[in-house]
């Protein structure tokens, strides 16, 4: 019996039925057999970077590389751009990831935790001069706490030295990002580009190639075959370090194009009217609350509620009714959901999903 | 314009087709969209997990995880094996490769380099007490050169303590591993496996695991979230440590069963059939021959062949008649051919390759 249901999950989740269609022009072309050392892929390449470059707006200075996960990515950044300190402001159960992980690459660690239930004021971040590298979570899928450009701006001012590592993962295309004021972000595309896991973007500037040399002359770890020198030297000639995931690859080329055609100012436009859609809904529940106390920080793309039903039985309801979503993070699984707003969260859906939620326990 | 060539590269390659059948599948059932946290992730992770036992023998003392690319398991295996030292059997460009990520962790490293025009002789290999890993390239795709079973068992023998890694990325399923004789193994998907190229396998013993904690407790990047013990723990609830290639882990699954049930018995004849014409054509030839000296090491998943014509020329006359072949690897991509013999290189399809080589030039 086919699977119909409509997918809210913060990701994996729902993805574009053009895939479908890529697949199938994959098919007729033998994709899946090409050579990554071939012609036609490096072309396939091209075209991912041109159109990311369009849709997220990518200055020429920073290098676009595929890795396998956005968790991969983070340690990555770690072996290339830290030598002994890392700083990392904490909104989520992903960002602490990202410090866990510098911790695991033998870094010494300092973070911010920033309060959930405030607004975020990073002028009150104090950050040691020995810290390397500032991670900024751009949208924390665990908590659905959202950083805005301006904000990082703050950081970026007070701190112009240090390099700052933006994970992305659940804010693009929807928050664009000021590359003017990172140094690299990057994502997976398993959340807003609407496609399988199974892929992670890397965004670098070309400046932390040399820390990478640095650590490398210093005898680190720097990641192999994966490390930021080798991978803006494959990338300059569109080409990958490794054998890569080149289905995903084809068809992220495909979708961001897809995506850059359709139109940023549209996705933004359709991504707040949803999540204005969302919110009304949780204040005419009378059960739903934002888990996050500042409305400034309050995700658009990956919206988490508390819940004063009981979370099993309003996942069930949801379920009987056609749709899934997903519960809070770990430990708050049973008194949060979370709700994606990604591009392939049609509006029709999402009234769906709302009418659902007004109605559960009536 | 379809593109309705034959693929004998020695991977990315010929797929089978099955895997859109599968894709269609996965369509249905949205599998695309499933958390990799959901029990039916978990029971795609259990098939998986059961069908490569089945195919490839796997005892259940080792583990089965998923990486990203074979380049990534090497990464893997030094990170939570290696503490000082690595020992290295050299058979080719990918062996040398596992012996320089070793190096790129900061390892001492020594070598033994395989004269690849004469008999492998084993037990003529002196490896240093302090060598912690020995790794060994079952079949190097670059030189078409492989080393079986028995030899393996005569080093394991004079090194019962080594830990031996095995790369098996292009002899899996043909080339039967003894799993007593080595503590991991690992490949990628994209060569015997008839798949999409963007999935590592890796298989690793139990008590690797305790290596890989006296190195995190003597405070090594052992490879973050990819860590043996964090893949272990993972495993043993059919989970993955990060979103994982859900797609490719789906279709592996699928043809781990079809493989399974289609019989390895049968996979082998037919592989050796296969074999045997190519190396009878070479023969016939004139002007292609062996690269491999050893008949007992000449591949028979990827077979090498140095060209007494123009490699250009040959390559450019099989295009047109609607076959690709790799050229030899780097620097003998101008004088040497490699031809793949996976399981999705058809009987027919190899037959007529054969006609064609013999009719060349003439």
């Amino acid at each position: 019996m086919p699977n119909t249901k409509k997918y809210f999950t913060v990701g994996p989740t729902e993805i574009f039925p053009q895939i479908y269609e890529y697949i199938q022009t994959a098919r007729e072309e033998k994709i899946f057999s090409i050579s990554h050392r071939s012609r036609e892929f490096s072309e396939i390449y091209r075209n991912a970077d041109n159109y990311l470059r369009k849709l997220l707006n990518i200055p020429a200075n920073f290098h676009i590389a595929f890795l396998s996960s956005a968790t991969e990515c983070m340690e990555r950044v770690i072996e290339n751009t830290v030598e002994k300190e890392s700083f990392h402001i904490i909104n989520g159960f992903f960002a602490r990831r990202f410090r866990e992980i510098s911790e695991q690459c033998s870094k010494q660690t300092n973070e911010y935790k920033v309060n959930l239930h405030k607004k975020f004021e990073p002028s009150e971040i104090d950050i040691p001069d020995t810290a390397e590298l500032i991670t900024i979570t751009h949208n924390d899928t665990s908590s659905g706490h959202a950083i805005e450009m301006p904000q990082i701006k703050t950081i970026k001012e007070k701190y112009p030295n240090i390099p700052i590592a933006l994970d992305a993962t659940t804010s693009v295309p929807y928050y664009g990002i000021d590359f003017n004021l990172i140094d690299t972000a990057f994502f997976s595309v398993q959340k807003g580009f609407g496609m399988p896991p199974g892929l992670g973007v890397i965004i670098f500037k070309d400046t932390l190639v040399e820390k990478s040399k640095y650590l490398s002359d210093k005898n680190f770890n720097r990641g192999t075959f994966f490390n930021f020198e080798r991978l803006k030297d494959n990338a300059l000639k569109l080409q990958t370090t490794v054998t890569p995931n080149i289905p995903a690859i084809f068809i992220l080329s495909k979708l961001s194009e897809l995506l850059f055609n359709y139109g940023i100012d549209t996705i933004r436009k359709e991504t707040e009217l949803k999540a204005g859609l969302i919110y009304d809904t949780f204040k005419k529940s009378g059960y739903l609350k934002p888990y996050i106390g500042s409305e400034e920080n309050c995700s658009k793309t990956t919206i988490v509620a508390v819940s004063g039903k009981d979370v099993d039985e309003l996942t069930k309801y949801l379920n009987l009714n056609g749709f899934e979503i997903s519960k809070g993070y770990r430990e708050k699984k049973d008194d949060q959901i979370r709700i994606a707003n990604f591009p392939t969260q049609s509006i029709l859906a999402t009234e769906e999903l709302c009418k659902l939620f007004l109605n559960f326990g009536k």
